[in-house]
């Protein structure tokens, strides 16, 4: 018998992967008496029959690309010697046309979380100080450490407190039209569900974002808000302006804020976790720093997770457009309704016009990591990374930054940039994040908690203390999909609940967040 | 006499802005008999004489805007009553034809800094931590807090240490055209004299941008880089990746990142000040949060000040783009060659395009700040901005972020985002800021000194512990504009000697450096 093990995804394929850690040699035997004829790194393909110039080199029972040159049995389907197929055409994809899978409804889960007033539910229970603009961050993040200090150890239910500084507000051209985009990002940051409506802005004065814009009060300058309305209400309480006349310099500004914050902190003290129906959880998927395990191992298990959110009534966003790109003609068919495809056709649309604005294509994505874990492009990383989503019908597809209107599976159309990603997810409502790693990136976020999966038990080995779940354990065949998927599922619940902290909580290691501007700095 | 004080600035203006805080009332007697037809707020304009429908405005002998109706004496010449002028044109600008003015070498004057081994000088002597990629910011943060806790009391030599984290490096169109900017920004930035060649880098491993090709070792991925070379020894001193397979978890990276900065704390730790001519400085001139009196008090002073530290042999950068374009005509004629004067009206055209590209224009810039302060439209913002480029020849251009290359006065192309315009500035060598501001903003670096100086004494006193220098006393007369200059010169070189120290690092208020990348995200 082989030492070597190959991983093939479908029985049409003709490349497999190389799941042995350090690759194979030349002259390996391999299963099915397949002579390796070039040494063979872990995760990159073998190919299993001959092929000739020109033919599809097939994985995902997909074409991931054309053979450069004839390409014998046995040999390294490197990037070298493959071409990209060029992207689907987005005129003639089926919308909606899939028959509804049968999804039976899950019950009996729960999580406890911080139910809100408007019914929205937080999974962590965070003072969020929002800025209108970046000039404030010196004062915010001086604050900040100053409250953590001073105030937050007599608030003991309260998890911290989180700067949501940023680079946008002012110096920034806020009438173009993608402006649209940092600015109701930001607006729906303050609405997270983990902020228990208590969110803060410091602003400055002469910014262009005002702070009543931020918060929706008036989408002007607040020039019009008449004292003792509503407005000029929820102005006083959640907003301190730098350059208010009544400030007579730092301290006086300093104060101010500090008061402000203690009257957030004694309200959200008041929260408790209740149990909440699984309903209530919006779900982040995501995926950085992936390899050719990403496909066969933790993106399955998310989407097989992804599957039973939504069908305990439970809402899923996966993202990151231009890995869905080349793969769009798989997902189009499982919208839910024609809008819903024409929608995800929209984004897809919007994205082509936005790359080639900038002299740059779909090829741009996938990176040099990406290559090294065995991915040869960007259509073969989007087929691993769009199964993430599971089997469910697509419900709805959300612009970057806007608010989640419908539970179930959404896709929300981000950039993949991690950051750029979690921002906008977190925006969209996202109150818990999974993020599968086949290289290894330390990402975690303050503001919502993030699960970490390893695609491969290399890693996941390695990085012992920064990944939470590791996924290589399937391939390995140490768990099946459908466990890996229930135990995720149940981790989930708990990392919501607060009973499982997470490896960037317990490390305290938090990414910033980072906002999407298409639009011009002036 | 009159209570009230105008503010003229040129003979043949036809309005003259208000001195007074709080403005004037209607039918308030100003000098020249004029009576004010109107209340008009503090800094904003009167009209000293009758303007017909169409007529032009002027200030600073330019004209400012075009009168919508016809505008009685004495009346508020506010943005609703002025049309604002079309650009000049690029086509047809005078090159290099001013005389060149008489700048007497100035003697004498030294500063103390840390001279670097490459004839560079610094003005702080940081251990400057890098990032080839967001994803680790998590990490730096974490390491920067241990190092400034156990290690930084060992080096008292050393002034700090500080994260030079970033949104760049993956998740970007790393070969879309304008990529070049980002990279060589970041490239310059761990080139700058306050880090004293001990720059380190902490990469992740799979990222877009790598750390040999930020520290300009290879511009591909050190794949090629042979052991025991010197590229691979830079490598080893300088740079940790986190994906480095030596690196059994979390704790491993640490200590791996903190033995090698503790080498260059020691190094840096052997620095010591010394005496280094004036030629040493690049001094970069910036405004933020401008008002009326920003073109009349500040930026004048700061003007006069650039031409000391000319003559004194230094350099100084002026910036803001947008804020320089309606008032290139006046800059173009004081280019030192026709090459120069070529430059500049190419930065112009690269940012008119951009900005068109994005469906925005120069009228994007002026914030409601600006127009509260009496800045009708972006002409009149920028005739007041380049007043902070004094009167030397324009030796120089430099696009955004590259090396400064000439002693002297330099155009360092940037947006006019302050922490674009820094941080660019910062890239191109500047190793000591002056910031001028009348709106108000708590502005401040970590990685250079900022000195922040207000444009009118309201904002002067109000923000006694944040502004520097007071330049609103120019405006009352208590000083002059030469010795406003030469008060700013000396505490230039106060400053950069570390013998006087500015209010953002008393209070240690800092703001992120943040890059400018005019090319896709993926």
């Amino acid at each position: 018998m082989s030492d070597f093990v190959l991983i093939k995804i479908h029985e049409s394929d003709n490349v497999a992967i190389i799941l042995n850690q350090g690759g194979a040699p030349a002259g390996a035997e391999l299963p099915g008496g397949i002579e390796l004829l070039e040494a063979v790194p872990q995760g990159h393909k073998v190919s299993l029959t001959d092929i000739p110039k020109g033919g599809e080199v097939r994985r995902y029972n997909e074409v991931v690309g054309y053979a450069k040159h004839d390409i014998k049995q046995g040999s390294w389907v490197s990037e070298a010697v493959v071409d990209m197929p060029t992207p689907p055409k987005l005129a003639d994809l089926p919308l909606a046309t899939r028959e509804k899978p049968v999804l039976e409804p899950l019950e009996g889960y729960t999580f406890d979380g911080y139910r809100n007033a408007d019914g929205s539910v937080g999974t962590k229970n965070l003072l969020g100080i929002s800025t209108s603009v970046q000039c404030v961050a010196g004062i915010t993040d001086y604050v900040v450490k100053l409250i953590k200090q001073t105030l937050l150890p007599k608030y003991p239910n309260v998890d911290g407190v989180v700067a949501l500084n940023h680079t946008y507000g002012c110096g920034v051209a806020i009438t173009a039209p993608a402006a649209i985009v940092p600015i109701r990002t930001l607006q729906n940051i303050a609405k997270n569900p983990n902020f228990g409506g208590e969110i803060m802005v410091i602003g400055l004065g002469c910014e262009k974002l005002s702070p009543s814009r931020l918060l929706e009060i008036d989408e002007t300058q607040a020039v019009n808000i008449l004292p003792n309305s509503e407005a000029a209400k929820k102005l006083d309480d959640h907003v301190v302006s730098l350059q208010d006349e009544n400030h007579h310099g730092f301290q006086d500004m300093v104060d101010h804020i500090m008061e402000m914050a203690e009257a957030h902190l004694a309200r959200l003290n008041q929260r408790r976790r209740e149990p909440c129906p699984v309903s209530e959880l919006v779900v982040g998927m995501q995926c950085g720093g992936s390899d050719a395990f990403s496909g066969v191992t933790a993106n399955p298990a998310v989407g097989y997770a992804s599957d039973l959110i939504v069908r305990a009534g439970g809402s899923v966003m996966f993202s990151e457009v231009s890995e869905v790109r080349d793969a769009i003609h798989l997902l189009t068919p499982r919208a839910e309704t024609v809008e819903v495809g024409q929608a995800l056709l929209r984004e897809m649309q919007w994205f082509d016009d936005y790359l080639s604005q900038g002299q740059a294509d779909r090829s741009a994505n996938t990176t040099p990591g990406n290559k090294k874990g065995g991915l040869n492009n960007i259509v073969e990383k989007s087929l691993g990374s769009i199964t993430k989503s599971g089997n469910s019908p697509i419900v709805d597809v959300l612009s970057p930054g806007e608010r989640i209107r419908k539970r179930g599976l959404n896709f929300a159309a981000t950039p993949a940039s991690d950051f750029i990603c979690g921002t906008l997810q977190f925006a969209s409502g996202m109150n818990i994040q999974v993020f599968t790693t086949g290289r290894g990136t330390p990402y975690g976020l303050e503001v919502a908690p993030v699960i970490k999966v390893s695609t491969n038990s290399t890693l996941g080995r390695r990085w012992h203390d920064l990944i939470d779940m590791d996924a290589g354990r399937i391939a390995s065949k140490e768990i099946t999909l459908e466990e890996a998927g229930w135990e995720l599922f149940h981790l989930i619940l708990d990392v919501a609940s607060g009973r499982k902290q997470v490896a960037a909580d317990r490390l305290g290691l938090h990414n910033d967040l980072v906002l999407f501007n298409p639009a011009p700095v002036t």
